[in-house]
Parts: structure tokens; C-alpha cells; sequence
């Protein structure tokens, strides 16, 4: 039984405190912290049979009974968290991006390697069952060698203008998703990215420079080929699909939908919309990362989303960044420290 | 190049008319008859290719440059001029039903017989592209032995009352294209059936004793289950399904659509209606039937839908008539002259 | 928070423990009890948070803790475990069927009803994402009134010679889910039926007198027709389809799919296996019947799946046998006592 | 009823010869030009009802009982027999693309204009039925401003190396048509590309530095995004699909199918392939293309394709071209004359 302490009980705290209390066999919540800790966030990690619970993230870290870790605070403590924890020498899972910054990224993947831990960032997205199809055919062998990667991925409305204000860009914010999906599915690292970008939904995030509707074409080392479409608001829902064309064929994945149904009148043919956004379409995701993670450490197994891939997709953000304002191609050589 | 003569001028004559003028490499038009001629029909059978044009069938049943007839005309007059055509050793293309009382449709069955020649019924659903496909994969084994049939099939809109004061009743009118199919489907006859009717369309028809909505169970001799539903106004378009369940697993089609388009807004999905009626549904179809026609009197072959497939229908209809109006389990025995 | 004991601790019991350990907010599962209890029933019951455990359901029934029963041992029980409830006072939550034998049922909802609580039966499949839409958008009278029901359920693989010989036979087993389907979607009471059944997949059940295959057509008050295709195996998975068809329209709902891939290559289009049997199929159902049913207490509502939609299957089920037996219609007040 | 003349009895030739002598009801083929003229072309020309049969194109030309001419010559001799049939007052079908060289082009479309023929461009993807559906809807406005169009198009299997040798590359032999179609789908015009081409299929094209698998990123004056995915083997059929993205939500196609069957057993579900390749995929928009034409010599209304939309995907290519060689975006205002 892993005894699991969680940091941050925010939406994607409780997400996974709900997770880990209910939906996973191997594993109980010990412990939770917040810094804004108040009354209600008490009376819910008690509910989750939490027995320590702080409003300083280091006690816990350095609770014997804790074994691993969940950080789910804002993106800026992840990296320091992630120190103190190895420190302590827990497990850790860490909510993505790890860090804006790759130097900091280095710094905690680092620690991890000095004190021997397990790092797994929350992609989850790996866990889905329609990409991870796309993934195991892929993967199989069975298609051959994959020549065009294909991701769309579109929320339903866009975020609140001031959460975009300090997101750090689509880029880094959202299309980092997809940057670890296309080297998730291609099996193979990015080498030179080049970016479209425009403001078509929000004008106002123009005042702070952001986009909300981008195309991102991609190169491989294995020479194949790659684009990632993007949009704040695709406004019928939660637009996620993959592709893989290969040697011998394709694979590829339709949104899930609310439910199955078709309504046939004489006005037309209706049908479910995809689901919603990302809570209710990767629900299942969430726990499968999960359990990946606590399976990783009980039987001493290699987590299946390590530190190296919660850097990658950061260096592909900041060349995709710097294409769409330098207006050319960059190679990721141009951004790897 | 085989001659053909075509008797009626109506809608499904003409129909095959442009068919045979522009669609079929192997036959030409040479000759076309009906009672009611006139000026218009003259002239379209001109511009299709006909150098004979007649009032009277029989002159062109006895024409020496006719090779084969397509019998378009009323129901009533099939019979008579299957036999004339025999007799005159004429091919014979003839559209469904033969006739509506089984004795006459045995003596037309008889004439043909005696004359040698073919004779093709326009069962035209057995040469769509989705209901051929079932057929194939059934009638391949791959499947193993069929356990359940079942044919869907709704007109988009009531004909008219007039036409259905005279039509002879659902079972005889619409669902005799079905009962052939599941002929067509399982491989096997039909033993016997049950059916349940109403009326809840058009509440006019009541006065003549016919009905616009039914289900029909069949049992076949090799065992297996079947079920025909038929609606006289499905209103979304015409829906045409059929499904086999067999030992290994089921083969089913659904209907084809105007287009491959999905529209997603917040309001919801909305896909193409399925293609309206059996002139849009059926255009490839009729051709295809025309040519398996034309290919076996080239190559001496048998037709693909034969005399007896011409009768075995009119006998369910029968059956499911009785079964009905007696509100019990009818046997095919029972009908069968 | 409603506190629930458990009786029954079989696959179905567990099912229904799991849920109310982990996935219902306002339910606890406080006591279990089985008259086979074991070690390992106990540390399960323990692990899911019930302070009291039994083999003898009596007891748990009458432990003054217990707001409501969970009814899920055999079949045969299910009436007197109701009786003894109600006479406690407490409210209850029965698995499908009430009891074989309506006379036992009629005497069960008596109890039910003298005591003034409430009953819920387990026809789970009215919580389905997809059933409950085709119910939803019937009952909401858009397409006007309902015409044609149509309901496909197919089991993946036949259960064992041994279950299947005490069962009860295909229509109590297994039907009488859809025989509740029907009902559920038309919004009226079936008047009649006739049933078709064979023996096509497993022989050995012809020694008990059971059928695997059947389709049986039905007569609603309102007027509608309605049938059920049934099949012990279907081999490709779990095949639950509803259709209706009405005034201006129809809705109709496809099975699940394990997930929305299509791999293309040279040799065919693939696409995933409909979703395997009841437990992965209807995993959120089964959560959502109980929170109806923990809402209804909660609420002083009533339940959605009362004691009269218990009863009602059990009479279609014996009607469609006797159906099946003498081969002919069977009007429901023939079988109604 | 317009006269037409057929330049050019190879396939494509002779695909819209078969249209007009049986399909098009306002048109009739009355003459027929090839320089390799042969027997088998005569014999072929006389059965589809050409009167005047030729060698020399200029002779059919300048026939008085032609009024407007099909040019399906291979590439090079299209604009000057555009030029020399606007001389002869006669209207023009040409095959795309005009010429590779966008001088040309000007110098036939300035031709044609101070002719006063008419001009149309086979374009014949334009009246498919799906990706007409995606302009109408778009054009309709009721999406609003479109953000991204999407175009996927892969051929089935790659053409035989010699064709390709000498086919122009990629992007002017195949992504041309993709050009057009996102010029159609979007209503606005290309300002610039970046292009991600290379050769993962057939290694033999390296010699004349052509690719085989390309994405295109383009950038519209409108504002909106795009993206062109091509490759010369799909394997599974040919790739067409269409997807426009707009302010209220999106309209997109899928392929379509041999058929609307699915197989469904223990080993998978299986369904139809996509539609094999142009010759069955555009069967109707190859009639309905020549019907817009012949509708609009008759009725004095503009082409729906002229020599504008048949110039400006020349560019496009030469663009793309230019962008895949230097590594770089391309402006359109670049290569335009």
C-alpha cells in the first residue's frame, strides 16, 4: 500500500486526492497540504480519510508515513517541490509543465537522479484509451515506420482572461499537451518545429502578446513528419483527436461522445456532441496514470512519463514560441541547454 | 449487343429506358410499347435510341430485332406479357411482383419454362451495394450458420392514397422487396411467419383494410430467426438496414447518407440525412441488375434472380396477410399452391 | 447519509458494495451479510468500511444502524428478503427479478406498500448514457408518439450449462431486462406477444427445455408494435441497441466501443470491439441507479423502478414462454393475476 | 444543346467524353481530336457519336459545329490550345492545371478575355458532394469567420516512377488540388506558406528531387490558418477529407465508402474501405463539373471554377516549392507576376 501525500488541493489536487482515496486499490491518502489551507479544504482531505493535514507542503514531505508524493500546486513550486521531496527521498508525481524554465527543470530532474526516486509528470493524456491505441498500433510495429503525425486539439471555450494573462502562452499552456503526445506517438524526438499563430477568438489576449489559434508543423529524427492544430475555443466541446499514417496505413481516433444516440427527422441527423473537457474526457485517464505510478513503485518498474519527458515538450514550446515570432523555422538544437 | 424492348413508359420505365440507352455497354434500345402512348413518350423514346415505338406491347413482343423485354408496366398486365414474351422466345426482364395471385404467376413461370428463355424479376435491392455486401459475407461461411435476419425498411413518405387504395396492402405493395431479402440473406425459405400490423400514419387507409406500420417474424427451414419491421413514413429519408447474426459473429449495414459531413457547434452534431428514396438509394443498383441481366443471356448463364425467387415472396406476403387478419402463426404450407 | 446493508456478497453484491464504499457521496456501507459467509467475504466487507457483518440476514435486516438493504443474494430469496425489510422498516434496493412466480411478488409489494418505504428493482440498464437518451427524447414528445420499439441485446459468450439450467429459462433470465426496456421506452404497457425461439448455439440446453435464440414481437396499449432480439452469444461483445421510431422521426443508439480508433491499411478498416459484457458496459450505471435510489430516500421522492415496474417483466416473461410453448399470441391478461 | 469537341483520348480524356455522350443531358459529343489518333480511338469516338474525328486539334478547333472544346492533352499543350480556341470564339474546359508556368497562364487567360469565352478549370473536387457540403456551410456564414482549414489527401498508391519523373513534383502535380481546395473552403486567398516535405515511400524520387509526403502551412488574407497534409501512398484507399474550423464550431467530412457494412466478431470489428481512388471517389463531380459548364454556356452565367481560381494554385505550388527548398515561409507576393 502506497501512502500518498498530496500538495495543492485545487480542482487537479482534488482530482487526484479523489483518485487516490477511492479508485486505486494500491494506494491511500496519508496526508495533504495547501498553503491557503482554511476549514472546507480540512473537512475534505478528512473525508479522503487524510491523517495529517498542513498548510506547510515541507511537513509533509517530511512525514515518515508519506512514501510518495502528489505535487499539484501552482506550476512555479513544482521544480522546488520536486528538490525537497527527492530530499526526503519520496516518490513523486508532478503535475506538468514541471517548470517554464528549463534550467529549473534540470535542477529537479537532477535531485531525482542523485536521491533515486521516481519522477512521473501528468500527461495523462497517454492514458486515454483512444491515444493510447494510436500509441500501441503505432508501437506494434504493425504499420511500419510512421511518416505523419496528426493532432487536434481544441478546449471548448476559452479559459478566463486572467488565467490567460499568466498562462505563459498557448504554447506552454496548452499545445505542451500535444508536444508530448506527437513524440508519445511518433516514438521519436522533435528536431525542428515551425509555428503559425493568430488571434482569432479573445482580441484581448493580444494586449499581452498570447494567441489563441495556432498550426504547428513539426520534424522528427526518424524523418517523419508532424502537425499540431490548436484553438481556445472549439466551442462544441473538447476537440481531441490523434493521427498516425504509416508505411503501411493509418490509425486514428475519433472525440468520444456523450453517448452513442442518432436522432433522424425530417430536419436532420442529430447526434451526441464530443464530450465536454478534459474532466470528463479523460476521468479514466486520470486514475490509469495513477495506478501506473503506484505499480511503478511497488514493483520497482520505470514510471511510464519520466523527468525526460516532462523537459521536451518545455523546449518544443519555447521553439515554438520563438517560430512564431521570428517567423521562421527553429531547430530545437537552437533551445536545448 | 442485346435488343431490348421495353413495355411501359411510366416512371420505372423509364428508368430503365436511360439505363439500357446510356448505362449499359452490352445493350441497346430498340423498341418501347405502352397503351397510353403519346406524344411526349414518343419523343423520349426517340432520343433514347428506339426505332420502334409502339401502343400496342405485343407488336413489339413479336418485333425479330427485340432479343429480350423489360415488362415495366402495370402489375396486373406482368403475367400476360411474360407469357406472350415466352412464347415468342423472348428474354424477359420483368419488375416485381409478377402477380399478386401465385396461380397466375405458375402458368407465366410455366410458359417461360417451356420457352427456354430467362426470366429475371426486379427484386433490385439484392444488387445494392450494402445489402450485396451482407449477402456476400454470409454466403461466404465466414460467419458460420445464420440465428437471427433482420431487414429494416421505411419509405420516407405514405404514396399517396390513391395509389394505396389499389396497391394490394403493405405486405404485397412494400414489404414483399423485404421478404425477398431475407430469402436473399439467409440463404433459406420461409416456414413461417407471424405478423403484428397497425395503423398510425395516415388513419384514411383503415377504410380499405390495409395498414401502414407492421413487424413480421419469419422462421426459415434451416432454423434461423427473422424479423422484418416496415413503416410507410420513416420521414428522415428511406431507411434500409439489414443485419445477419450467424455462429461467429453478425455482418450489418446502415444506410447510406447524402454526404460524409459532420456539423459541430455548441447546439450539437448534426451528420447528413440518409439518401431520400429508392430512385437516389437504388441508382447503382438498377443499372446493376440490368447488367447481370444482359450478362447472362450473353453468356448463357442463370439469372440471378429467377422465376421461383419471383414467387416464393408473393407467398409470404399471402402468409403475412392471413397471419394478420387471423391474428395467429401462419405456415407457408398452408399458401403454397 | 443513508446507511446501507449488504445482502449478498456474490459478483453482483460486491458491485453494488464497491459503489456504495467508494462512488456515492451520501451512502455508507455499514453492514454486509451472506449465508456463506467466509474469511474472505469478511476482510472484503471490512475493507469497504461495514462494521457488522453476518451470515445471517435477519439480523442485519433488523440492525437498528441500517437505513436500507441492498437485496443481492439468489433469486428465490429475493421476496421474503423484502418482506422481512419492509416489516423493519427499512427501505430497499432489489436485484432483478423480484421473484419468478408474480403471486410472491404481488405478496412482496404488499409488504412494501403496508409499510410505507420505498423499493427500487435493479433493471440498471434505465440508467445507461444511451438507453436513457432514446427514453429521454420518446418521453420528451418531440417525435410525437412512439410507433416501432426495438430493442437488440445479445450477451457476449453463453454463461455455464449449470447456471443456465437452473435460470429460469432466456425470457426470465435474460429478456426480462429488455421486456423493462420496452416498457421503459414506449411509455405504455405491453398487451401481447409472440415468441419465436431455437436452439442454435448451445445443444445441451435442449435438455432442460431453454432456447439461446429468440425474437419475440409485442403489442403495446398505445398502439405501437415493438421486438426483442435475444442471443446467448453474439461473440463480438455485448450488443445493446434500442431504436424508436415515432410521428416525425426516430432515435436509435449504437453499442460502446472499447474506444473510437479506425486502423486503415491495405487489407481493411478496423475499428474497436463493442464493450465486452454488463459489468464494463454498464459500470456507470450501476453508480447511477444507486444514487437515484439514495436520492429518493434523501428526497422523500419516488424511486424510478418501482415495485409495479418489478412485477410487470415477470408477466411479459411468462407470457412470451407460454408463447414460445404453444405457439401462438399471447395476450398479457391471460397471464395477469 | 451544346456541341462539344474532345483534345486528347487518354483517360481522363475519355472520361469526360463517356460523361458527355451519356450523362449530360445538354451536351453532345460532336467531335474528337488526338495526335496519336488510332483505330482503337476512332472506333471508341464513333460509339460515343463523334461525327468529325481528327488527328490535329487545330482542325476540330475550328469546326463550325463545335461550340466549345475539352481540353484533355497532356500539360504542356494546354494553354495554347486555351489560346487558339478562344481565337475560334469557342469555349473552353481545361484540365488542370493550365500550365506550370504562371506567364502562360496569363498570356491564355488574357486570351480568353479579350475572346469573351468562357474558361473553366477542372478543378472537379469542387462538386464532390462532401467537400461542397464543407464550402456551403462555410459560405453560408452560419459558422461564422473560418479559424483553420484542414485538408487531408493521400492517393491510394504512388504513380509509376516514369510519370512521376516528369510530373513537376508534388505540389504542382498533386497539392494543387489541395491549393484549390483550401482557396474554396476558405473564401479567401493565400498570402503565404511554409512547407515540411520528404521521402518516406518510394527512395527512387530522390534522384529527381522530388518528395512523396509533405505538410503545408498556410496563412490566408482572412486571417485564418491552414494546413495541407499530402502523401503519394495511403495504402487503404484514397484520403479525402475536408475540415473547416470557424468562429461557432466546425464542419467536417470523412471518406467515403465502398460500403456501410460492418462485420463485427471475436476477432474485431471490421467496415469498408475508403473509396479506392478519383476515377470511383469523383465519379459524379466529374458529371456535375461538366454540367456547371454546359449550364453556364446556356444560360450565360459565369463558370463556377475560371481562369483566376485555375492561376492562383500555380502560385501556391511554386510557393510551397520554394518554401520546402530554402527552409523558409514564402509569401505569395514573392512569386506572383
Amino acid at each position: 500500500m502506497v501512502r500518498i501525500g498530496l500538495i495543492g488541493m485545487g480542482r487537479i489536487g482534488r482530482l487526484h486526492g479523489e483518485n487516490i482515496a477511492n479508485a486505486i486499490a494500491g494506494a491511500t491518502l496519508v496526508a495533504a497540504a495547501d498553503p491557503m489551507l482554511n476549514d472546507e479544504m480540512k473537512s475534505w482531505a478528512e473525508s479522503k480519510g487524510a491523517k495529517y493535514i498542513y498548510a506547510d507542503a515541507e511537513e509533509l514531505i517530511n512525514n515518515p508515513e508519506v512514501d510518495a508524493v502528489f505535487i499539484c500546486s501552482s506550476t512555479a513550486t513544482h521544480a522546488d517541490f520536486i528538490i525537497k521531496s527527492a530530499g526526503a527521498g519520496k516518490h513523486i508525481f508532478c503535475e506538468k509543465p514541471i517548470h517554464t524554465d528549463p534550467a529549473k527543470i534540470i535542477e529537479a530532474l537532477d535531485a531525482v537522479e542523485k536521491a533515486g526516486v521516481k519522477l512521473q509528470v501528468g500527461f495523462v493524456r497517454r492514458f486515454d484509451h483512444n491515444h493510447k491505441k494510436v500509441h500501441d498500433v503505432v508501437a506494434s510495429g504493425k504499420l511500419g515506420n510512421p511518416h505523419i503525425i496528426k493532432v487536434t486539439s481544441r478546449d471548448p471555450e476559452p479559459a478566463p482572461i486572467e488565467y490567460l494573462r499568466t498562462s505563459g502562452g498557448l504554447f506552454v499552456d496548452m499545445m505542451i499537451h500535444d508536444f508530448d503526445m506527437v513524440r508519445y506517438l511518433s516514438g521519436s524526438e522533435v528536431t525542428e518545429v515551425f509555428a503559425y499563430g493568430n488571434v482569432l477568438i479573445e482580441p484581448a489576449i493580444k494586449e499581452f502578446g498570447d494567441i489563441d489559434t495556432a498550426i504547428v508543423s513539426l520534424k522528427f529524427a526518424n524523418g517523419a513528419l508532424g502537425v499540431i492544430d490548436n484553438s481556445r475555443a472549439a466551442r462544441y466541446g473538447y476537440d481531441q483527436r490523434t493521427e498516425v499514417h504509416a508505411d503501411k496505413g493509418c490509425v486514428k481516433v475519433e472525440n468520444d461522445r456523450d453517448d452513442m444516440s442518432e436522432i433522424l427527422t425530417a430536419e436532420g441527423t442529430e447526434s451526441a456532441k464530443p464530450t465536454w473537457f478534459f474532466l470528463e474526457r479523460y476521468t479514466q485517464a486520470f486514475i490509469a496514470e495513477t495506478i501506473a505510478f503506484v505499480n511503478a513503485i511497488e514493483n520497482g518498474e520505470d514510471v511510464p512519463v519520466n523527468g525526460h519527458d516532462g523537459l521536451m515538450p518545455v523546449y518544443i514550446a519555447i521553439a515554438a514560441d520563438k517560430s512564431l515570432r521570428e517567423g521562421r523555422v527553429v531547430k530545437l538544437d537552437e533551445v536545448i541547454l
